[in-house]
């Protein structure tokens, strides 16, 4: 992979995400206890992003290959990291596999107010078309066999490049419920504005590299992969994620995709994360805070004190 | 608008959630100071649901009229009040206007291991091909003059068909201050599981009807406004909406689709759900908690104590 990826240098341990692209300030009338005051506040941006693929097609006969676009997605997101954001989301989703596959990942210009581009294409090659034609349906969630959280788990499992293994390291405890003070030490946005997801990568040692903030957690979490697979860091083995927040499904799937046996989320978890998580060998935990936590799946990788 | 929508009942004060649907019980292993102990909890339910379109296509010459299909949209939601919430997603997305449109609301099974169906199909009359085909791509967020926020709020003002009105009521201070509890009070799932959002609908005396209750906090404002849409208690005037997490844009949008002038939220608003409101002359509260809130835009509607 070339350019401008790779300029941000070192995968899950390195940002480009920018404070003032991040917040914005806004007047605020503040009132407590009946006291009315005026000020102004930090507030977390949220902007819509577009992601695109482009690959050149294959000519016919004698014609010369042609450069073909398709839009994917558009999500609503805070500025930064966006190249590692639509290259977590499109692996997460199983578009991508290998970094091997992108030529090119590059903004282009939307004039907006605060000055950021909001449209950015990934340039593909070797893309097979049975991968391309996922991007017509929403893949986890609908299959032949019907729609519930069974054949969404069982879509993944046949997605997952990555197998989870079995108990590779033990953590302890008391290093888990170290964490959220750790992860909430690095988060410059959150600090600002009170009020936005974030996710790291932890190891035997707690929080390593960098914390990634969005306002969406889904997005957040596509930050820190999309720099993980950027960086050739995935599978992410002997390590887990860290979440802000609660641990839906789309969390475990994704955590899943990049090969990651343990998912530690701040708030509780969703019924269909806790079976994705069971049926996938991992360990989910959640509701970790104020010293305490619960293990919903995968016991054996939390060590006894 | 017939069954079996209408079977729930009155609107905004009614509702079908059942507590066996919304919640599932899971083993866990709780830690807390370095002890552990086996149990259970009760764990939000967490499912997708297809939403889907049917609509009787004009035949062609002398070919009678045929029911044509779509898939709309896959959320993962909290079952119950499924109709509610394809209704409110159909409405606040632009794509139905009036329950004459609708014609039936229908559940279709597919087995699932909570015994719930996952597929909805709104039958539709009266659907100009101009609405339909906004299903063709994202609406709010891509438009031709560029991706950016702007964009999104001038496409919201396009379609809303209910106007905000100027100050018709004057919310109390103390009345915003004393909401929170009696969401809480109200939230049966919240109080089972610990971690679910929630939306009701307030008035001068505070919270008034039914509190919605889902894992995603735009199906929780979807499945209120779909109660209300059935119920022909739309537009909004005289109300506010309140939600139990963070105001996003998608949040402001749906209250602005509905015409209410109003939105409360506990948690922190993003920069774009504060550009919509002020440009809506909405009023937007956050951090609504702990007996404190910030008013970040339309503070004429709030009386000073």
């Amino acid at each position: 992979m070339t350019e401008p990826v790779s300029k941000s240098g070192a995968g899950m341990g390195g940002a480009d995400i920018s404070e003032e692209h991040a917040m914005k300030r806004f007047p605020v009338r503040k009132i407590d206890a009946g006291i009315f005051r005026s000020g102004e506040d930090n507030v977390a941006v949220e902007e819509p992003l577009e992601i695109s693929l482009a690959w050149l097609a294959d000519g016919h006969e004698d014609q010369a290959a042609e450069m073909q676009h398709r839009n994917v997605a558009v999500t609503m997101r805070t500025p930064g990291d966006d190249a590692q954001l639509a290259l977590g989301f499109l692996f997460t989703e199983g578009i991508i596999r290998s970094p091997d596959q992108v030529v090119t990942v590059s903004l282009s210009g939307a004039a907006s107010d605060i000055d950021t581009s909001n449209r950015i294409t990934v340039m593909l090659q070797d893309v097979p078309e049975s991968e391309l034609s996922k991007l017509d349906r929403n893949f986890y969630v609908t299959s032949s066999c019907g729609v519930c959280g069974k054949a969404s788990i069982e879509a993944i499992h046949t997605q997952a490049q990555f197998p989870i293994q079995a108990e590779e390291w033990q953590v302890e405890a008391h290093m888990l419920t170290a964490l959220p003070d750790q992860l909430a030490a690095q988060q410059r946005v959150f600090a600002g504005t009170g009020s936005i997801h974030a996710a790291a990568v932890f190891g035997p040692d707690g929080v390593t590299g960098h914390v990634y903030e969005d306002v969406g957690r889904h997005n957040a979490v596509d930050k820190l992969l999309g720099a993980g697979f950027a960086a050739r860091e995935l599978p992410l083995r002997n390590k887990g994620i860290l979440v802000s927040g609660r641990a839906s499904f789309e969390l475990v799937q994704k955590a899943r995709m990049a090969g990651c046996a343990i998912l530690a989320a701040v708030g509780a978890p969703s019924s269909l994360a806790i079976d994705l998580a069971w049926d996938s060998d991992m360990t989910l935990v959640g509701f970790l805070r104020d010293g305490r936590f619960n293990i919903y799946t995968g016991p054996a990788r939390i060590a006894h004190a």
